[in-house]
């Protein structure tokens, strides 16, 4: 008898769980596989969207993995423009709605992939739905601010909000030539930063052309007669502006499973655990989708990262299968580049360390990205968030020019292993002077860390 | 009463080990802190010195982390230009020769670091001796090499082995503008490097315009007249050249050591524990002359590396003061840049791991060092070797360009922490498109090697 494996959502977490199980189970006889997507695109990098936005890719089908030709030559039959609405677990079945006017029918399934993605948090503030304000989380998005650039020609853009999302749009529309201003309610831009290192932050985006608004909430948007923004208007005054991005994070789409009785969590996201399985029997999540495990805090968190997709993706596809596989959880690891900057963090901050209970110290060096003498040695700021009691290492943070963000690796490493910083210092990294000063910017901090005392 | 504490030798371990001596006891009555150096600098980077000599580093004293005098300023008494020639542990002396002519005398200790550093391998070739044949271990044989591209502007030399000074010194040649050949008695270059990644490498080197020769064992030196070096002689042919510069390694100085009665290991290098201590009550050891351990092999090895010799110094420091700090071992992680090229290891290579007893399989892939669609995206081979009962990291080899080599540090942290390939996937590193595909380089290779069922 042949299996039914249906996957709903095409994103990068449900195409690689589709691809998995097809690869470990070649023969669509024993197993059919049916992805349904309610968009155009599949297995696309969302993060790729600023970069298109700015040129520096100039074909959207660059950003697709795999289209659904491309998985349908592969076995696996992805039907897009449909839309699941409706999970039945009693029948086993969901209720797919085809969005160019076909109807609804039901499709059976043995098991079920949910990877329903993320939607763009819109708050609902008067002119919010203008013409002119787009929010970027699908490739759909990305096309359409894309189009708004190049064929409106905007000189003047608000980017709301400043996570990752923001901030890469901001500094993709300074690259199309457009002024732009990045409004952020907080007092520092990068809110997963703490405030010190957001700083340095507000600095790389001030000095790449970007007008930063910090401590300013929006409160709605001015709209013109014809419909179309004309101005974000803020607690302190009004930008006149052509082009609105929303960055203001995303939300885990867990309606769907709500609605079936699947276990959906406090962050909105489908409750999982080490093999991705949901509450439900034989169904499974993966990608923008889930809530997931912070190793660290020992909090549920959602994260929609598509590492995290593709990884979950993959364990979900080998145990929907009868394989043996685990997602581990994630520890808040994340990296950026804003103009000639980098950005990045792993683990906790120091304030959500204290959240999460820890007493916390926090040690910040500044250092060499090469051996001072070496030609292009740049400079990289380093924090490091310690337990006082322990010395064990619970987050880092790092600011810098080229060859800066990286270094963050051996720091989720350090903490995914609850490293103290004396035993940081000792690990053995590489050096050479056209890589690092001989004690590298990451030992540095930790050896800061650990002369300070903590442990 | 005045603590005496004693370093011989000026390295980077040695006065690591006395500024941070210093550092924990300020007071010059309590603890006096005398180094005698036999040359006339301290704490250079030795690693630098190919930078030097390829005149993209212009001055020699940039490579000069700290001077005599800034030691002296600091309360190190620095005496250069003395060696220290016995060590009597019975009556607890170092007999010091002034080397500028002003006779022997004995200087008492309480604690004694022993920082003599190593030496350059010299065959004892026919010929070797001769005018223009240079070992590259110190800043003085540094500074001798750049004299000689500077003034007698060489057209052609030959490095005799292809360790990480032979390629980076072949580079710097180049970059001279002189004709380099590069002899290696192996079949590949890099014998540190398993043989197919040893093999680019090699690719590396022809492309950046050096001459390999290998597989070919050098059996003397053709010798002018006037007595200096015109030739290189291999069993395959005479290599005509005016400059020679030997890069066949090092080997600890251990013969003060022995001949006092402390432990010298299999390798030559003054046997230490994990608090750097010799075998000799208030005698400790830091830098290239120590023998350390391999954690991944279990067995001694002699690295002269200026990262580790940094951080015995430290650990020497704190515990000849009283403190409490371990030097935790090594797992021979190493990076090195060859023009465009950047090629990095960790833990063990197949040959390696077989000797330590292990039964390893090594997989490899190829991969992009940022997302394959933005600008700037280079190849990236990574190697893993990995035992196949348990699917235990073991170790680690990486090739490619910008960006490549210090994704090591994250492979070293796998194989410090005896991950395995599974749960190396698992691991939260950062992701975006300008710095990695979606799945890192490093966690492709990892799912490769859990894919072809290691562990």
């Amino acid at each position: 008898m042949t299996e039914r494996l249906v996957v709903v959502g095409g994103d990068a977490g449900g195409m690689s769980a589709a691809a998995r199980a097809r690869r470990r189970v070649p023969d669509t006889a024993a197993l059919e596989i049916v992805a349904f997507e309610r968009g155009s695109f599949t297995s696309y990098s969302a993060c790729g969207i600023p970069y298109f936005v700015g040129d520096m890719v100039h074909d959207v089908h660059d950003l697709v993995a795999r289209s659904p030709e491309e998985h349908r030559q592969r076995g696996i039959d992805v039907r897009i423009h449909h839309e699941v609405v409706e999970v039945d677990l009693d029948r086993r079945t969901v209720r797919v709605r085809d969005l160019d006017g076909g109807g609804e029918e039901d499709h059976g399934f043995d098991q079920l992939v949910l990877a329903t993605g993320a939607s763009p948090l819109r708050p609902r503030l008067e002119g919010i739905d203008a013409a002119g304000v787009y929010g970027v989380q699908t490739l759909a998005d990305g096309v359409a601010v894309r189009r708004a650039v190049d064929d409106d020609k905007p000189t003047r853009a608000v980017v709301v909000g400043s996570g990752y999302v923001g901030l890469e749009l901001a500094e993709a529309l300074v690259m199309r030539g457009v002024h732009v201003s990045l409004v952020e309610r907080l007092p520092q831009p990068m809110p997963t930063l703490d405030p010190d290192v957001g700083e340095l932050v507000g600095d790389a985006l001030r000095t790449a052309g970007v007008h930063l608004h910090t401590g300013e909430a929006v409160t709605g948007f001015d709209v013109s007669g014809d419909g179309r923004v004309r101005g974000v208007v803020t607690g302190a005054r009004t930008l006149p502006c052509d082009l609105v991005v929303l960055g203001l994070g995303v939300r885990p789409n867990g309606t769907v499973a709500a609605a079936a009785g699947i276990g959906v969590g406090e962050t909105g996201g489908v409750k999982t655990d080490a093999a991705m399985a949901s509450t439900a029997a034989g169904v499974w999540a993966a990608g923008d989708c889930v809530e997931t495990w912070h190793r660290v805090s020992q909090r549920p968190v959602a994260i929609a990262l598509g590492t995290h997709a593709n990884k979950q993706g993959r364990v979900v596809g080998i145990n929907a299968t009868g394989g043996d596989a685990t997602f581990p959880g994630v520890i808040g690891t994340a990296v950026s580049k804003i103009c000639a900057y980098e950005v990045a963090r792993t683990g906790l901050t120091e304030a959500e360390a204290a959240a999460a209970g820890f007493d916390a110290v926090a040690t910040t060096i500044t250092a060499t990205t090469r051996a001072g003498y070496y030609p292009g040695a740049e400079e990289i700021t380093v924090k490091l968030v310690v337990e006082q009691r322990s010395g064990r290492v619970l987050g880092g943070q790092i600011v810098g020019r080229e060859g800066a963000a990286k270094r963050i690796d051996v720091l989720a490493a350090a903490v995914w292993h609850e490293m103290t910083a004396e035993e940081l210092i000792g690990l053995d990294v590489g050096y050479a002077p056209p890589f690092s000063p001989l004690w590298d910017p990451v030992l540095v901090a930790a050896r800061r860390a650990a002369d300070e005392g903590a442990g």
